[in-house]
């Protein structure tokens, strides 16, 4: 008979930001049931945490190690099916690779690891054992995004020859790592960041997004980081020039400087016949432009012209708004859907295999890498 | 042991739309659990919804009848604590009904019953019985429209002068209830809807939301009701002017023929000293204008001069946009906090007692009532 | 030889407003050489203001009466061609009037008369002399105007069904009249302005502009008048239900109470198949939605398939914005044409005729005295 | 006696384009007559032309160099006063000298000249005779640009840490220089553009705004430049980091090739405690944002703390929008006041001499210069 999917977390307890949001994510479709956690490296913190979840006390681990090992004794369809792991940075490596040594499939918060090496472990881990793996690059799930995914593939603008990548946010214009806020602690703090800080956390989204949308690999990137808030051990802006494969040029800036820009992750590709406009702030709207005539301003469940994946992305009529939670579901759902046909013996649909991967993670931390490698030396162009 | 409410549902079976949605914005915050429904008045087809749905064969049933009987024979803290009716609209009274004189806790859809009479008698069973009856006027649930609200009762645009809502959308332009578009089919059937059409469908919402940002109560309305296409038994279009306590005026037109126009419910209110602006369809922006001085966008989640029942009503940061759905979640999140209280036997925090009631729905229905006796009639303005 | 149209100025002293607006209309394409006028009723004023304008004083005068007499002994090339009205209402018909009765071509702003039997006698005086009479209704000169009446004549849309003009002004929400600001003083005097306030300032503009548009005559109101501000001796709010002919239904409202809005007039109409959607503040766009489908926004100058009258209408390449001053000077571009057809003994290209004239100036002065007739009135529909 | 400011303009015949803009925004503020010109190379070209503009046969010129020679021989008052050159780029520094050399003040189009060279001959020029000089950077002349220098200059956004400028267009996307589009063949003819294509018809004016807003000089440049559409022989494409006066960071693309774009320049600037945005084709706005708090959208003319700059280029009331002919015409008023100025013998009112000069010129042909060298060459910055 069939069951939901079973979830256990690692990391998320009180006071985090990105395990509540995994949570709501993996909620909304009511394919994935939250059966047990280690939420927090603190037991009695994982402990409540767990309480506030309504979870048994015997599925609240003290550790990651602990439940992937309890886990994995208990019968399948009680155990957990995956694991998801929403800590900082620096333990994203540690649970995901003893998730997949031990038959667990894995959904992980971006960056994919600490750094490239890491990565390359995990590339070859998936492989080897076949498990399936989601990289929380959250917003390739927007409908309007895989509309212009498919569109560029479809060849609906011509060759690509400029993308304009950008991701300004103003949150962390003052040392806001001297307050309260955990967010900003890890986030500017290298032990727990690694070598990005703005870059890290969102300058792959962008790096992310711009080669989801226009099907092209960064070749070359030549770049200028900073960090302008005094103290800080992290940048917190870079401008990056970018080239692509096919002789298509770009630029891809990105900010926590900006004062007062929520999260403004936007991106424009312009191709031999047309171009594209996307902004997250308003997600459900896509301009296309043509060489001649006026805009087209898709939307979210609009027409009968919108390609499958976009009609797949999203679940109520036009017009009544899904935002960042829903985008980030549709990663969930997707992956739902890949276990189920996994537990049924079965290949999944080819629409439910587009999420992010492992594959998506090591390009991010190359990009990570080689940015800041270009920046701090004195060669124009670094090949990535 | 502090446990997730427990949910049953009336409707929203295979091929249902709001349905889905109660799902989900019950789903959403995880405090609530879907534990049996009957979902169709079909018997197998509401079997077949539940194995959709993951639940056991013995707590889906036949009929709301059976459900509510069943149920309540079972020991508390296992029987459902509420019903969900997401039923057309001439089934909201029966299950309404009888829920709460079997002791259920009520969420229904909008509008709440089928005539006046019937409103009056579930005004008068919620009095008597004292149990918790959530209607799902769901754009209320929006932070910007309760941060509009408080705004307005707070005295910041001073007295209320003019207010302009609308809700045109384009769906019905043409004679989409002769496709197989159940939604088209029963909401333009005078058996299922009641006697309005766009009226009772959108137009409850424009009066619900004009009256809960004002909180000034429509006094008198003169209208202008059209059925535009052919062959349609009620109306698609409505053009009302309001009058409003303490001498407001203001503007009423929905429509289901705007063609092109997806979910347009848009709100201007413009008191002595300030104005106020909003759009469903870019729900996080609340735009605040001034005798003197530029226009201020004020935005969910952003600055430290929100109100407490706007900054209570999202979840994650500014940029990531929150929409229809997680607005709907708001008013399950508070009635399932005032149901907890109720089983802890203390009194709810203000707050969550922030979602439209009974009351809500007997106002929607005087509207629709004297809405369609002004239209049909010579005299120009009629009370309400 | 070809030579500049020659125009006389009626008001448009020192301190007045529209008056600077028609000479930089009259300018801007350098067809018409202001070569008189009469500014002020007060000689010395309009001496100074003639000075101000780098004028001959033998040809500045104290009156409209003087101007006109004098004008007329001057040899034809070198006297005045038109006379330009730029006066308060209660001062449009005597130099109207006067102007016609001599022989001399009339602008004049709008509303065109203080009564509709002035009105009247200037349609009958038109006629009669066969001469040339232009009146600044000045929003239908915008590009994207001319687009949408073009492409609702062309079928675009279908058959008209509903059409929502709005026209929220917010700077009379206070006494402005009580201040020295000419322009409130005025316009809120009933000896000046007539009998409507808001209505006849801007509620004509909108009336003119469905029209334009839809290329329906408006055939029933039904109205609610008020005046807000206490102590204000005309209206100052307007909310109005319309009948329109072919059986399209409208709402039109206006305000000089809207606090913070500029000038906000917008339209909206929607057809069987289609629907546009223009706003003045942002005027060189036109949305278009469409049964199926993604909205197409039409901008100036963008694409091959605009109309003639819309191609005709701006001056510079796309995405060089053009505005207010420009889409007035469109009317004296036109009415200049067709002067300069006269004194060439030629007909006019018929996209020089594109602009309001004395019978839009009549309609708008019933306009105003049906809704306040019916306002004031017990009737729910008053027929115009 | 005052009179009007006399001009004589250099190009601008039968078939140009700016030469059109440069009579509208001369003409707008009725303070400059256009009193001869030198229209084309082609002298019955030029003479069709001044026919066209209703000139005496007597003032129209086959050449510049006899246009200046013979105005200079006619009396002060009835010669011109000033040049207005509006040819392609090649022809800009001949006229501007030999006018400079014979006493008439200059209004030329830029880029200033062909090279950097002759722009520091017209600097030294424009020094040794104290004659007015006028660039038409017009976009520098937009009510909302000078309120965002104003604000940036008094410290409303702290010190300047960011500026992002842009400038995407897309009417060269295709060949259109093998059409008969005569912008298109001289600006990408390297023989009448110089070594700039987008970068010196576009970049420049992103450059100059740049500059002026943030009142810092950019001081290194790091480039790629790119040729996009095949057998092109200037650049329609650049992407540039920009550093800049006391460590600020940049990003300033522009491009040609931006397929549907009409006229994108935009600008954004973030400093320590604020934020500014600004959009070309949405002029009258400008996002003021903050370290707490909402944005603040301020409007042309609307509030009381607009600085007086911003408050003396407008000339309607706010929400009458004013667009790109009226900022060019700022250009000219403030121009014509100082050369009024002069007349008089008096120093003009320091709002009138904001209007960019000879020095705006050399910098854009040494932003030109060095933006190329550093593309073609393999150091990462070069300084400028």
């Amino acid at each position: 008979m069939s069951r939901k999917i079973r979830m256990g977390m690692v990391g998320g307890g009180r006071g985090a930001f990105i395990g509540g949001v995994h949570r709501i994510a993996a909620a909304i479709d009511q394919q994935i049931e939250l059966v047990c956690g280690a939420f927090s490296s603190d037991p009695e913190k994982s402990r409540l945490s767990g309480e506030d979840l309504y979870l048994p006390a015997g599925r609240v681990y003290g550790s990651y190690e602990e439940m992937i090992l309890r886990e994995k004794e208990l019968p399948l369809g009680e155990r957990m099916d995956f694991v998801s792991i929403v800590t900082p940075n620096h333990v994203h490596f540690g649970p995901a690779k003893m998730a997949l040594e031990n038959g667990f499939h894995v959904v992980c918060d971006k960056p994919v690891t600490f750094s490239v090496d890491e990565a390359r472990i995990l590339v070859k881990l998936v492989e080897e054992t076949g498990l399936i793996f989601a990289l929380t690059h959250n917003y390739t799930g927007y409908p309007m995004v895989k509309q212009a995914r498919d569109m560029v593939r479809d060849g609906k603008i011509g060759k690509v020859r400029k993308i304009v990548v950008e991701y300004p946010q103003g949150w962390l214009a003052t040392r806001k790592e001297d307050t309260d806020n955990k967010q900003a602690a890890w986030r500017t703090d290298p032990d727990r960041s690694g070598m990005g800080g703005a870059l890290g956390d969102i300058g792959t989204h962008a790096e992310n997004l711009a080669e989801y949308i226009s099907g092209l690999k960064i070749t070359e990137v030549c770049a200028d980081v900073t960090t302008f808030v005094e103290g800080r051990r992290l940048d917190d802006d870079a401008n990056i020039l970018l080239r692509l494969e096919g002789g298509a040029k770009g630029v891809l800036h990105c900010s926590q400087i900006a004062v007062g820009i929520e999260n403004g992750l936007n991106i424009r590709v312009w191709g031999e016949t047309g171009g594209l406009e996307w902004h997250q702030m308003e997600p459900n709207t896509l301009i296309v432009t043509q060489l001649e005539g006026p805009a087209i301003h898709y939307r979210t469940g609009v027409g009968s012209d919108l390609s499958p994946a976009s009609m797949a992305a999203f679940r109520i009529p036009a017009g009544h708004p899904e935002g960042y939670l829903e985008a980030f579901a549709n990663i969930y759902k997707n992956f739902a859907a890949c276990v189920q046909a996994r537990l049924a013996g079965t290949e999944p649909d080819p629409l439910h295999t587009d999420f992010p991967t492992v594959y998506d993670g090591l390009r991010g931390m190359i990009f990570v890498e080689k940015v800041i490698e270009n920046s701090l030396g004195t060669e124009k162009w670094t090949a990535m």
